[in-house]
């Protein structure tokens, strides 16, 4: 890792920077799909491990950096050009191709990493002053542009010294945290005493809890435990015009909910520097594991929806991949051709139409079991086969390693990308064929779809998908591309995020998803909070700042 | 009923405007504690059956009426005395004193009935134009001077004419609904179709939708089904600037959640057109219903937090009796003294210290079955005796009638009221003394407390309060007693409310308990949404407004 320390490359690769080489399951399936060469894919694809250097200096004064370094201590304000390159972008597919291509268009001119809430109002109070843009950040795991410094300015890095755990209330179960701790440290400290945050996104292992909040995340076992705003109780939240502090009542009716204006904010609004979030009974010895093959995604979906809707217990963990995703997970960990697989098609699962269901459920023992029991009974019904907890087991074990793939495929010229969306039951099916009908109509794609986070109402879709890079033209290529993917999903009734937040990615579409007097409200908290237009400017979630 | 059709008595008899005599039960425990003989209780104090005159007569113009009159018919706009008085109040008890007195200061000029949509945006632009003062009401049932009218105006009675079920969507196990429908309208229908809507509030039977999202009320079940915030899935709002629609995604992370700017906002920022709610099974005979007694109130609690806290599944129903509450049941119902009553007390569970708690789960029978026998045996670990499931099924069968005995009670010259609080866990048990102390710090006072909604991180607390009116100081002498209460409440870390709302009655606090950069926000909304300060005025929610 030493000598990658100051590249691009060290940038924009995903967590702990090593490369994991692609399993020979998935060389062999992009092979084929794509028509490529083991030389294809041993390629160093726009590999960018060039030294950093950005071609823009900091327009910051000498007074102005002297003032910052007052506030913060001088070892907390960096403009050296690695930082500043690192606290340019976050992981959304497009800033990851500018990356690879050691293009920083709009670096920040300086990093700080405030140590107290004080500190934070007096940076705000500074930003205000000179006419300079703020812009929060905690892991830079966005992937809707969210922590872009478009406007330059300063970039408030609270995971370095904003982190620590403040209270475990056993009482009240909650914990009380500062915005930059990340996600292993809270559940490691929670677990330790018992308890579990239950919140655990893709980016668990490289996000923050006030990055959780900010951009309204869901965890992968939020079926059960809930998203992001079911869990949080109070916040402190520093504005330019003064600081919020709202109270751990369990519930409350006195007027409208202000934690909801801020969960989901972005950093437009105001820097949260507390949070207090609901813990739960950390019991890895009760889950109860559960997974099932369906003949077809309709049939698995209308159980699924059933399950919610029964009430007959919540799983935490509830996934179903479509059949592509199936056939992929299926070909790669060699079950295709098994004595198990041929045995499964004999019984009318057969491929490229049945898909596999993760169940799992945390809690008290007896509560896990009968829940599980009922799970078992209700995909009877619906023709879906019991194939036993391991591949549930099996999955959540590598939950984290799918996010490590995108890299080495980039390096192999393919264009690797997510988006997510949230949708009523009643369009759900045709918002998934019409997705993947548009995915598809693209030259040489492979679309995955699974569903992750069910509710009684509804369930969100994941669409992962890849294609070779147009080369010389993949960033306009990936643009036109995502564009047509976002127009179709907005077009069939779905959420533009369920889970990944707005961020400038996704603003474009928000005046028309929102409606007009909706984004005029808007508007007017942003412009009351941050008169001056400092905080996090540059159309994020579909908003203009003054600055 | 027909004789009392135009009276004040009228107006403030609750519901049906049956008298209920009071049990009794009732009649020796309120003579002994408050030295009063069979004539005390047979008076007729205050009684206001004259008919309705008021002294001012409407100040709209000729010209005025006849534009309300374009919009929304001549039949729905009504400036009789009677139709002007019922708008002019709802039923907080500092309310019901004055209409007791024949006194009606600022009723509205002119009740409107409008008929859709179209019809409210029209007379939004009719008020701002003409400087009329808008207050929506459903039910009118608010305990916290919402409903009031204290600029005169246009009171817009939403319940008569916006009252319809637009549809049932079986497939999301949605019901979109007008503002004006009552509860049991709503639910008669919905059970019919084999749903329900799980939300009964102590007013249910005389509430609206409407009301319910704008109050930010909880029911009886909420404790498994959630407060009304937990149901709602989209909105239309009329506001002055415009019109906002939130969709029904079941859960998004587009910005922050806009649904939850209007729920609480009590009229102040727009008028609800329309909710889309969730809807769930109703399945009356899986219900498992289960009561206990405790050995005192803080056991009780603890059983009921490691219940909320251990995972075992969620009851619907989910309430304690403090012991005060406890035994006045027990004594209303004749059990004092029975041979039960003795056996209990040879068991240790002794009169004032007991505490009588009762659950109810609703849904799938094995689920019931399951979360009802882990009940159990939590509540034997700390020693509740288990008394079967009838006493919890009794009074979910009369539930609504305690509604019903402030009136015969205020009859007789006793002040009743009741108000309620949300606190965390570990401020709830001192919260209980000390409100408690406070209220019975009153000479001659009754003060009966239960726990009613029930979280993983707290509870509510619902306090009743009986005393004899200071006859002549009636007003002055409950605004004093009421002012001391709530105090209390706020300096003991309770919430201002759990789900009664805020009101004019609560306003005074609110910038103290908020914050003032809070405070700020929500007059930033308030003045956006509504220029011209037409919505519901006089310090609802203690914003201002211009008008």
């Amino acid at each position: 890792m030493s000598e990658q320390k100051n590249t691009y490359r060290s940038i924009f690769l995903w967590g702990d920077k090593k490369i994991r080489p692609l399993e020979e399951g998935v060389r062999a399936l992009v092979k084929e799909q794509f028509g490529l060469t083991e030389a294809d894919l041993d390629q160093k694809y726009l590999y960018s491990d060039d030294e950093v250097k950005l071609d823009i200096a900091p327009a910051l004064s000498e007074k102005q950096l002297n003032e910052l370094q007052t506030i913060c201590g001088n070892e907390n304000v960096k403009t050296d050009d690695y930082n500043r390159a690192l606290h340019a972008h976050g992981y959304f597919f497009g800033e990851l191709l500018k990356l690879r291509k050691e293009s920083i268009e709009t670096p920040p001119d300086v990093v700080v990493y405030p140590k107290d809430e004080q500190e934070i109002v007096q940076l705000l109070a500074f930003a205000e002053k000179e006419k300079l843009a703020i812009t929060p950040v905690g892991g830079r795991s966005s992937v809707t542009r969210g922590v872009e410094t478009p406007q330059g300015g300063i970039s408030l890095d609270l995971s370095e010294n904003l982190n620590r755990i403040l209270e475990v209330n056993e009482i009240n179960h909650t914990v009380t945290v500062e915005p930059g701790i990340m996600g292993p440290v809270l559940e490691k400290h929670l677990n330790k005493m018992g308890y579990t945050c239950g919140h655990f996104p893709q980016s668990f292992e490289y996000s923050t809890v006030g990055g959780w909040v900010a951009a309204r995340g869901a965890g992968q076992a939020s079926t059960g435990y809930g998203k992001i705003e079911d869990m949080v109780l109070a916040m402190h939240v520093v504005t330019p015009v003064g600081i919020i502090q709202t109270k751990d009542y369990p519930a409350s009716a006195e007027a409208w909910d202000l934690n909801k204006t801020f969960i989901g904010s972005e950093g437009c609004l105001g820097i949260i520097t507390q949070v207090t979030l609901k813990i739960r009974p950390y019991r890895p010895k009760n889950t109860a594991s559960a997974s099932f093959i369906f003949k077809d995604f309709e049939t698995a979906t209308l159980m699924m929806r059933k399950a919610m809707q029964s009430e007959i217990g919540v799983p935490h963990l509830f996934r179903i991949s479509d059949p592509v995703e199936t056939e992929t997970a299926f070909r790669i960990n060699g079950f295709v051709n098994s004595m198990s697989d041929k045995f499964l098609k004999t019984l009318g699962y057969k491929n490229n139409s049945r898909c596999l269901m993760f169940v799992s459920i945390e809690g008290d023992k007896n509560y896990t079991l009968l829940v599980k029991k009922r799970m078992k009974k209700l995909a009877k019904k619906h023709h879906g086969f019991y194939i036993g907890g391991s591949p549930t087991k099996k999955w959540l074990k590598q939950r984290y390693e799918s996010a490590y793939m995108r890299d080495p495929l980039m390096d192999a010229g393919i264009m690797t990308d997510t988006v997510e969306t949230a949708v009523p039951w009643d369009k759900l099916i045709p918002l998934w064929k019409a997705v993947r009908t548009y995915l598809e109509s693209r030259e040489k794609s492979y679309v995955m779809v699974h569903i992750s986070h069910v509710y009684e109402n509804g369930a969100n879709l994941y669409f992962t998908f890849l294609s070779p890079m147009k080369k010389g033209d993949e960033v306009e290529d990936y643009r036109v591309y995502h564009q047509g993917l976002i127009d179709t999903i907005h077009e069939n009734g779905g959420s533009l995020s369920h889970h990944h937040g707005i961020g400038r990615a996704l603003a474009p579409w928000m005046e028309n998803e929102m409606g007009s007097t909706a984004m005029g409200l808007m508007q007017a908290v942003k412009d009351h909070l941050d008169p001056k237009g400092i905080l996090n400017p540059g159309n994020t979630l579909g908003l203009r700042s003054k600055i």
